[in-house]
């Protein structure tokens, strides 16, 4: 009985896939299909090079609205010596025509003098009161043969390629299609993939879950990726954990499409049957695939008949952590669509940033890494997001994936690392780093900055961690409420111990409430910091270098009780919502935290200090076009209220300029 | 009677444009609906932020396979002294039961050992045989509280901001939010469309046009674009050009629509009624805009009443032309769109890139040039396409758009440009510059090259100007057909001459046929060169430089023949397929060229001289990864068969190194 996996390094993995694919006649393009221009051709995929049946344009036409001519009549006219033209038509006596732009040039004519370049006369020379039906025209410069005519040919050539096959279709090819004579075009049939959410756990999206049950939303996921791909997607029912029920929709699927997808159960738990379905039915490839998150992905094929006919389709065990999920879409079904619509894709846009702190990664795994990528003065930054592949708001907030080769431990702070991204480059530049401490208006200060063409991205390393971000130049902002034992003052004297000879200004974020995060109704009574010390109170703390672990420490130290007698010390969370989390799974029965926190998640709070915190900006960012819609929004009502809708904040000095250092 | 306009600044018009939608109260969000998250929510726009109901995960659940535990049970376990933990649930003399992942955690328990890190034994102490279900399990190392464990909130914690209003959906957003417990989502409503296409000459996609009659497309590409960008369209049926059926249209489509496009009629030639019906039916805001191409553009308002409502929506007059009407687009459709879907949007991405041939331009207006770009060496160089606003192969052709802005007559080649690019950056490392001689076998060539991720762009400058570009290092290869009238020897004493001191291979290309393009029939009997100087026939010649020039002049020169015999000996082409165009539309009754571009055209071909072609590469190019696949293609059957289905191909040399200089 296999209990866990023998990982295969991907690029074996793929060869495994391929060449099954290959011996079946499925490593290609699936099939061509004309569809007219007109019916959603855009994001097609030409399975046919496009030549031009006719040229374009044509015939002979006008560029511009004017008068046609013959232009060996015009030769001679000089300011000084102007040519006369009749008008009507061209004969003996005659020898111009007014037409517009885009009219056919009349047989005899061989140029065209725009409308403004002509003196319209009547019948008497004077200004023609009708300047496109005078009598005469006056001009006064010859024009050389063919001037302003569009000529045959001058946009697209009969016989021309127009576009490659394996072109994406745009608006504008459309057009040059249309153009050169065509109202069809040959595109690649869309592939027909079928994803089967498997899992007794799994609940629809919409209905309550309760504990141990997940709502299922991999398969919507996985089919927006499909569709996004080219591909046309079919969502199944969800399928309980039972053997017989998973194969049969699976044969199901199989009859009607080209690629199916068994989501989760692909890993070798008790209750995963997608490796023995997939045997049952056809072949397994590979189970187990050296990356990491994902690595529980089965390649298989299955056989079946349809009618008579014996046919063999490729199936993927996907694994159930969302992030997972998304990865192995990015690493074998887009790839296998591609192919299927013989689509030219370009390598995804890169850039090299260096890399914000230590990660370390599993050697035996290519390791993909999610990143949120910026630029602080000089330097691009990536800064690592949660490396679990159950995090889908790590994919969510990423610009752009790393990835760690197999055979490497992991890479040092300042490492420079290739990250493939997600946005445009030039999307970077908007980038604010925030990092230090968490607060909760960070979170509404990024949605009414998202307007103003910024994205506000906030790492929580506490405030010391922030002061040493800032050090480094790794960050344009950071949030801090330390608070001096000595003085009673905030910040200044920590900003002048770890940014020395920098020159600093301490901007005033808000004014808050830390207090005691308890359970509802504050089942264990606790009211104040000595309660910590009960051995019935287990407490959840912050990170060392926390502005809310330096306040705690001051007041433990001030009253006199030891760090020892409390039970949850050492267990450390690092922001406020984190802790607000622990004490409302139970995992502890307090915390210190901030009011807006509690409010959260529904939890009661005992208020005790009232504490600042601040934003330290460097000079050089504080002056910056990047901050200051930031800036700027300190001081406007409409934020300051949607601050003060939160429990615990005081809004007075939001936006002052509380010191300047350096 | 306007007959052409007086052109506003953009900037100007953008004002005037917004300030009337202000005042109407559409210059912003338009409206925000509620749609289920499964239903085609990728691609749409948020309306409101998203905040999150509840945590994800919602219970603490196991994060690998494995065994539940209490962590203050392992406590003291080490490889020398081993841990027993009896199985099958938490009492007196139990301490442990297998979960799979994501299994939720028994409340009892605070930690996951995962299945490979234990030893499950049976009641004898041996190896259990089912490892999910033995009597106890061993363990050799303490673990640490919630090791293993997804707690609640990892992901998401409820009230925390997920995504802020204005963010486009992409799948995993999906998962997200339906993580976070919301089942739809409130995005803007899409903004409804309406196109009209007006015109006499025009004829719907899929009819045959006969001269004077043009294929309409602009409306196909507009909504193509429309929809990309987020809005519903409507394209009404085509429209002739009389006052009052235009008028009715708009009435029409202004009754379900948010916005009209009224298409082309929006100059001031004698058929252009755009701008008197707008004005007709309300407000002219702007006629003529100070761009190119484009400039024709009207910006308006309709009035009327739906129902009793009086209402007001905006009206677009779009030039006809299909590079300005796509233009036209750009700069106004889209940003109204965007305000209208409160879309948070990215700035274009951009580079900087080296001009490599001077450009005049109007110097009263913003000129937008479309160039192709690529890397040749270091250098990332941007090569003008046609500017005309006919040629719609130019935005098809184009990676970008470049701005030339008011006040500019021109650049020299050689100056540094801002490119907007329509591609990712790292697309433009797989452009192959060809620059030279035009032969239709390139066509083939790119048409091939493109699933080897190679886009091929050739510029036609003729066989000199490719020698004079690849001195300058603008390009990676040049095709060259140079024949030496002292040696009778091809391209190499050229390449000495503008090469020199520079390694460069000569490879073949292919042999071809050098003769006549007479029209269908030769119905003026020519056969020889000597015919040239016959007084009724026209001649069509290339331009200075090109090897088809070199020839004429050379074997005329051999004949005796004087230039100034040859009627229109002064009127130059760019390519062979040009010259063509210039026979079958009768503007020459021949020219010099090759047999492929008169079997294109349908012409009739006198064959007269065969030439060698080849292939001009500098040995850095010739050895760089990025020229690999065309050399392997030229040795290539398959290639080589497609070439000879051309008529007047000789392959008998393709492929094969005729010299090396340098």
């Amino acid at each position: 009985m296999t209990i866990y996996l023998h990982d295969v390094p991907l690029p074996e993995a793929r060869k495994r896939f391929e060449s099954a694919l290959v011996t079946a006649g499925l490593w290609g393009l699936l099939e061509a299909e004309a569809i007219p221009l007109d019916q959603n051709a855009v994001i097609r995929v030409l399975a046919e090079p496009v030549w031009a049946k006719i040229s374009s344009p044509h015939y002979h036409s006008a560029a511009m609205d004017g008068f046609a001519v013959r232009s060996d009549k015009t030769i001679g006219a000089l300011p000084t010596q102007p040519v006369l033209l009749k008008f009507g038509g061209y004969d003996e006596i005659q020898a111009t025509v007014y037409i517009d732009t885009g009219d056919p040039l009349p047989e005899w004519a061989d140029a065209v003098i725009p409308i403004e370049n002509v003196e319209p006369l009547d019948d008497h020379g004077h200004p023609a009161i009708d300047p496109r039906h005078p009598a005469a025209i006056q001009i006064r410069a010859a024009v050389t043969p063919w001037s302003h005519v569009r000529v045959i040919g001058e946009d697209i050539i009969a016989s021309q390629l127009v576009l490659p096959a394996g072109h994406t279709l745009r608006p504008v090819d459309l057009g040059a299609i249309a153009a050169c004579g065509h109202e069809s075009v040959r595109v690649a049939r869309k592939p027909r993939v079928a994803i089967i959410p498997t899992g007794s756990e799994l609940q629809p999206i919409g209905t309550h879950a309760c504990r141990g049950e997940i709502i299922e939303y991999n398969s919507l996921v996985m089919a927006s990726q499909v569709r996004l791909w080219g591909g046309d997607t079919t969502r199944m029912p969800i399928t309980p954990d039972v053997f017989d029920d998973i194969k049969k929709r699976v044969e199901e699927a199989s009859l009607e499409h080209d690629l199916v997808l068994l989501n989760a159960g692909s890993s070798a738990g008790s209750k995963d049957y997608s490796a023995s379905v997939i045997e049952t039915l056809g072949e397994v490839l590979v189970h187990g695939i050296a990356v990491r998150p994902g690595h529980p992905v089965i390649l298989g094929m299955i056989d079946f008949h349809h009618g008579d006919i014996p046919k063999r389709i490729p199936i993927i065990g996907v694994p159930g952590y969302p992030v997972s999920a998304a990865l192995t879409g990015e690493l074998f079904v887009e790839p296998l669509i591609t192919k299927w619509l013989g689509r030219i894709q370009a390598e995804p846009s890169h850039i090299t940033a260096t890399l914000t702190r230590k990660v370390t990664s599993s050697p035996g795994d290519d390791d993909y890494m999610r990143v949120v990528v910026g630029r602080v003065g000089n330097k691009i930054l990536a800064a690592p997001l949660s490396r679990g592949a159950g995090v889908i708001t790590s994919l969510v907030r990423a610009d752009g994936i790393a990835v760690l080769p197999r055979g490497t431990q992991g890479l040092p702070a300042g490492e420079n690392i290739k990250v493939n991204l997600f946005r445009p480059v030039t999307d970077l530049e908007n980038v604010i780093f925030a990092i230090g401490s968490h607060d909760l208006t960070l979170d509404i200060m990024a949605q009414y900055l998202a307007p103003c063409d910024r994205r506000l991205t906030s790492a929580n390393v506490g405030s010391l961690g922030g002061l040493i971000a800032l050090s480094r130049n790794e960050a344009h902002l950071a949030g801090s409420h330390l608070l001096d034992p000595d003085s009673g003052e905030y910040n200044v004297s920590y900003v002048e111990k770890y940014l020395p000879r920098r020159k600093v200004k301490i901007v005033n974020l808000v004014g808050r409430q830390q207090g005691l995060l308890v359970q509802k109704d504050n089942p264990k009574r606790i009211e104040s910091l000595e309660d910590l010390a009960r051995s019935d109170v287990k407490y959840i703390n912050r990170q060392r270098g926390a502005g809310t672990r330096v306040l705690l420490d001051y007041y433990l130290d001030r009253l006199g009780i030891a760090i020892d007698d409390i039970n949850g010390y050492q267990q450390e969370e690092f922001s406020h919502l984190s802790v607000a989390a622990a004490v409302s799974s139970k995992r502890a029965d307090c915390g210190l935290g901030i009011a807006a926190a509690a409010g959260a998640l529904g939890l009661d709070f005992i208020p005790l200090y009232k504490e600042r915190y601040d934003l330290i900006i460097p000079a050089e960012f504080f002056s910056d076009d990047l901050l200051s819609p930031l800036l700027e929004l300190l001081v406007t009502s409409e934020f300051q209220q949607a601050v003060l809708s939160l429990p615990g904040y005081d809004v007075t000095q939001m936006g002052s300029l509380m010191a300047e250092l350096g």
